[in-house]
């Protein structure tokens, strides 16, 4: 048996953890080692990361802040991820370094390739064998946003755009690597993405 | 006015900290504005952060330990550094990159020149203005530890090679850049180093 990194990326409300879960709960009923994960925060120090960063009460200087995100994905990557994939288990995230990317590339602060390289750096390079892309389109967006029953302001108008641009930069991401990524309709039924999911898991299992 | 950025570089216990006292009195008896760092730990955040690296109980990965000290200096160089040459002060720094470099470069858990991208990302590339290297042979050094009163056993004999190792790192570091860097031999009196140090820093102020 050999281990199988997958990750699953997309904007806040996609539906990222349920189909984590779904997806986690068929491998282990068919048998498979699979540890659930997430950053930052998968690992002691990367609790003490995330503190700083969320908690500090001053300013944290951007490049700081990216630099602290790759401490946290270089421990986790080494001590959590290499070490079950070593074992033949599957890995299955929630973020990695296509939302890093998309995230700084929509709010252009830092460069996106640098960001990139960074975590590349951090991680000697390792790559998810499977990216699930949970894409939803701006009406879809809309009308989940609708759904809340909230009024539409300014800040959600900022928030939309934003955003668009990050649903933009994702998209980009996965026309790049057609083989890595599996780009699917968060709009749909949860169990049609859930079969998507396994059929393309199983591909590259076997 | 403009600023000076000086930083003092060395093994330990070749009188960096004595050297940068005597600047920054010279320096302020002159009326300048001056600025004593060090790092890590020169920021609130790079106190949590040096916390992590030397507090944590467990293993910490080496790249992440490479983040960690960068994302240090990125905050360290933004708040402290950096508003301070834009005030046309002086800033005195006890170990800056040639450091991060020269150590790494010595223990080869990872590669020098990734140390130093590194590092020159998180600063957006500042070089110091002068680097003094405070430079100490081993017979010099064998005598400041016989000096000590302690036997020189095995782990004695390996600090001596690790030392000779770093010692030639900042060596290369120092022909590379001759623009930029002061060597002075460590064993010379207090009083003579600190004339040689005060005649390339008025040089660079002029």
């Amino acid at each position: 048996m050999t281990g199988l990194f997958v990750t699953f990326e997309g904007v806040d409300g996609v539906g990222k953890t349920t189909q984590a879960a779904l997806l986690e709960q068929w491998l282990r009923d068919a048998g498979r080692e699979v540890v659930r994960t997430r950053e930052p925060g998968g690992t002691e120090v990367g609790e003490r990361i995330r503190d700083i960063v969320l908690h500090h009460r001053g300013h944290v200087d951007p490049r700081a802040e990216a630099l602290l995100y790759a401490a946290d994905r270089a421990h986790h990557i080494a001590t959590v991820v290499q070490p079950a994939l070593e074992r033949g288990g599957v890995v299955i995230q929630d973020r990695y370094l296509d939302s890093s990317v998309a995230y700084q590339g929509a709010g252009r602060v830092l460069d996106a390739d640098d960001v990139r390289r960074l975590s590349l750096w951090a991680t000697e390079g390792l790559l998810p064998d499977v990216t699930v892309l949970l894409d939803l389109d701006e009406a879809d967006a809309r009308r989940r946003l609708d759904a809340d029953d909230k009024p539409f302001d300014r800040l959600e108008a900022e928030k939309a755009d934003f955003h668009a641009r990050v649903r933009a930069a994702f998209l980009r991401l996965a026309e790049a690597e057609p083989e890595r990524f599996l780009v699917v309709d968060a709009a749909q039924p949860v169990e049609w993405i859930a079969e998507l999911v396994r059929v393309r898991v199983t591909e590259r299992l076997a």
